[in-house]
């Protein structure tokens, strides 16, 4: 399949995203934004679906995500540890917009998916405040997305290598219109040693192995007019393309995708009981299976040769994916 | 709520009831047949979503009902044993009447759910058989639905006395139409002295309670226009109807409920990439909700005052609920 | 069944309960804090299951229970807009505690649960905070426990009765031993109207019911040896003693039941790869469900009959069960 | 990770496999037993885990072993409509060992996992009967499986390939024991041209791809003492040996993983209200992890090299990967 324009997840339309980075003395974290569109989230929510790939996570909204089939803020990556700050400072935004939340209508559902950069960040500094949520939400534009040790991905690591933001498209042509599948990724997941290329290489980073405490964030977007089932559906393929770079989704990952579609959205206050709907016929949905799969794989390579070399904390360090691949030409592994 | 003309499954527009008794020397048991729709269901799918409210069960068919969201064949209720059989049957005739399954299209999904008979029918005799399917879809037809020991129901007990097959249904107003949500249940649940009428009596039967070891099937339909997650939500509220009769979901109970929707059809070979379907807001679906719960209560009710007194396998004897109504009159009971 | 010594959560042995109330000016809210044990719980966590039995709800760490099967942090019930305070105050806790965490072992999983009680508390105040929950945990302790308006039901309301605090419990005898099922909820649900009494009466509070937009956080506790499916299918059992008193798990309405064990603890750095531990016999599980069907209905209407009348926000009025109950002896009803 | 003397399922001790295979005109197809014991195990049930990666699938059974977390009768694989007889059978064998089964008992829960070998085989024929499932019960045995075109995988075709029956396995060592877990495949699943082998490449066998219609089935067993949580855990990672394969679990493909353990048994009537059972520490998991996605990666890789080139129904033909790799040896595809 082909990607995008940008081959990122602001391939679709209207999707935005932002990026605060917070990096001083032992911290290198950060946030990402992700807006479905433009406009009021809460007034007009998107659907979505999400695949707990494996729960050892801490990101807060998804069981409302489950229940209702929608998105009701901006989504926020970050660390572990800066989860309460944002989903405060979503709610918070929220109250600003609609004074009529938890009041004359309910509460609202914060979204926020995070990983533990703790390898790099000293995430015991709770360095990530309500302050830093605004500002990647401030930040937030449609268009090419910066990838590598930005954002929320400025401390996470991948394989044993120097992970973090990546992003990547795939493009589908339905009854003469173009479609596209977005996938961003906060890519911080994988055993070192455990990474396997598209060719069947496999590069070592040469750092000690060990038990996995990542994470990985898999966030897809698409125009496609999909129901929360069928982006349920969509998003567990996250988990495929994962898997084809090596990962086997470990104990201590907490590795989350949610897929949203931008095709409908769903009015907090509906104007009439019945609205109608367009929706993707059933056998179709091989399209956006295999984008996401293909896409997802993409996105976490994007990421790892995006970010450059850096040391972590207590002496390790997480050599670039991009230096690997220049000292390893293919023509050396396969004469 | 106020209940449809018929009180029944089948004052949903379409939705026919058929039933096929067998009763001969030890054998009291029959299959019960529930047509969403006059049509073909396998090109004309309905959708439809299932809660497992206690998965020891039998039930064939519901883990591509709850990935795809659809049934495409028609529902067969039976004892535990006839299960395979219906099941082999609904095959057959699937591709009797589409010979492209299994070929040139996918194969087909029968639905068959099931309780254990075995307290009143001689269940090891395995006396359903793929005609007796065929004699239950056969006399499947719309308007008033026999209730009490017969079909499915001829061998089923519930809290100590006879149970069986029992209807109800609710009527909704929206936007100016009428809709309607109507419950069958294939009552076989309930320990003997759990049953709590809806005036706080607790009718007992005076036979000695113990483990239970029966089930319930519970099969909703409606014409609102609902997806399969609002279908799901709404088959889990049959849940509360059993509970509020003072069931709490033994384990070795089957309890499964489930909820089609004929608000729109979905085509196994869609004519196109895209279609429009109508959807209910959210916030309405409180009133589906309510109508499961009560109508899930009272079709269980129904079922145990239509069913007559009747002799079990080993000496046991089952009373008709209705009997112990007429010889507990309230004014005995709380003077 | 019959109750425990306290008829409290606390009947089982080991568990503590707390609560900090705030009040003042237009705030009603609190905190209150469960302890499955008086020592180290990131390093001795418990088995627990939970049960979302409807997802419109924010409460957070629910994802890694159901992955691992474990808690690891004490659990804090409070309002909606006080998650987040009340999270990152757990967070903090763990890492002075347990200095490793998000070093050298894993990050930690704060478990908070809410309802919104928006219907007296200024939710828009946000004045819950990281001291308030220090307080509820500071004043936990083992023994009888305080029931009512105050802790997280300090503001809670339910069936348009003031709600908030009630616990119960149930003993269970078994191979000579006593066992124990204590709950304890924070009840913030049901429309007006739909209360339904253990005698069938049905207590109406005369203000106008309307759409519901509450919750009810069910947690239960047990000190026999299940494992954590086991401990999911007893808490589902939670939303049968909901249903019982007239609730169907209101569309709008975050429904979470939770239950842990003190049979066994899990220790965050096993000493060996093997360990053994006590299970019950599955058939036996009939037991602890029918406790839990039962003590959360008992907990319930002692959260309803403790809470005094309260005026609400908006100029609201909610009486008290206790009230009503006095306004309406049983023999004025069935006479 | 290394793999068991046999490199099979049977490298599980205790655990049997036996086959069934039915050729004849235009019938290709056959039954696969898998026997976690030599046992009753309806009196000595083996705990399971189920993953359903996608549930367009018609395998019966499942909802029993997610509630309970157990199995009782041998696993029967064959094609999607020979499923109903298999049942049949397994609930006849059951009664036949266990004459209190639907009487002074409860009913027993067959266990019969399917794909659709309609490309080969002409599955309208319903050639599969309850003697070709004694046949193939009868057969098991312990020690080496026979792979490629037997028993179940008779018919069932793979990427393009001829598919069929797989294994592999792997050790882990834990406190000086070895442990072993295995997989065996019903391998009928993939879109022509997606494969990937470990070394990169992508073997096409040069017919056209299309819409998937096939499904897979990954049985893993192991000794390890897990439970029922954690050997679901365990099933959920084959299907990352599958996408690791180049598939992404097509909208049509059935895709269903089991991990069972002989660890313990269940028993039907238990001795007493408590036992006690060994459990392995949670962050342990990681090995049976790696070893399920890497031994169902090499199965379905062993079941494609094993199966001879077959010609299938409609002029179609279904080359060998074995002849595609002797056919592309590797210095050609990278000088």
């Amino acid at each position: 399949m082909r990607p995008g324009a940008l081959n990122a997840l602001c391939d679709v339309p209207g999707v935005a995203v932002g990026h605060r980075t917070i990096r001083r003395d032992a911290i290198a974290t950060g946030v990402t934004a992700i807006l479905p569109h433009g406009g009021d989230l809460f007034r007009d929510k998107v659907r979505a679906g999400v695949e707990v790939i494996n729960g050892f996570g801490k990101s807060v909204g998804l069981i409302q995500v489950r229940e209702l089939g929608t998105i009701e803020t901006p989504l926020l990556l970050t660390n572990t540890f800066g989860v309460s700050a944002c989903a405060d400072r979503l709610i918070r935004r929220g109250i600003a917009a609609n004074p009529a939340i938890g009041r004359a209508t309910s509460t609202i559902n914060p979204l926020v998916l995070e990983c533990n950069d703790g390898a790099i960040n000293d995430i015991q500094a709770f360095a990530v405040s309500g302050d830093d949520a605004d500002a990647a939400l401030a930040a937030a534009r449609p268009g090419p997305v910066a990838q590598g040790a930005l954002g929320a991905g400025t401390g996470m690591t991948a394989f044993g290598f120097k992970g973090g933001i990546g992003t990547a498209s795939r493009r589908m042509t339905l009854d003469g219109r173009t479609f596209t599948l977005g996938v961003l990724v906060l890519a911080n997941f994988g055993v070192s040693g455990d990474l396997v290329l598209p060719d069947g290489r496999r590069p070592s980073p040469r750092a000690p192995g060990g038990e996995e405490r990542g994470s990985v964030i898999v966030v897809m977007g698409t125009d496609l007019p999909l129901d929360d089932r069928q982006l349920t559906r969509v998003a567990r393929r996250g988990a495929a393309g994962l898997a084809r770079l090596g990962a086997f989704w470990g104990n201590g990952s907490g590795d989350i995708a949610l897929c949203f579609s931008t095709a409908d959205r769903v009015a907090h206050d509906p104007a009439t009981p019945f609205a109608p709907v367009m929706r993707i016929a059933e056998p179709l949905i091989d399209l956006p299976f295999r984008a996401a799969a293909e896409a997802t794989q993409e996105a976490v390579l994007n990421a790892l040769c995006a970010a450059p070399p850096t040391p972590g904390r207590d002496g390790a360090f997480f050599p670039s994916l991009a230096d690997w691949l220049r000292e390893n030409p293919i023509h050396e592994n396969f004469s």
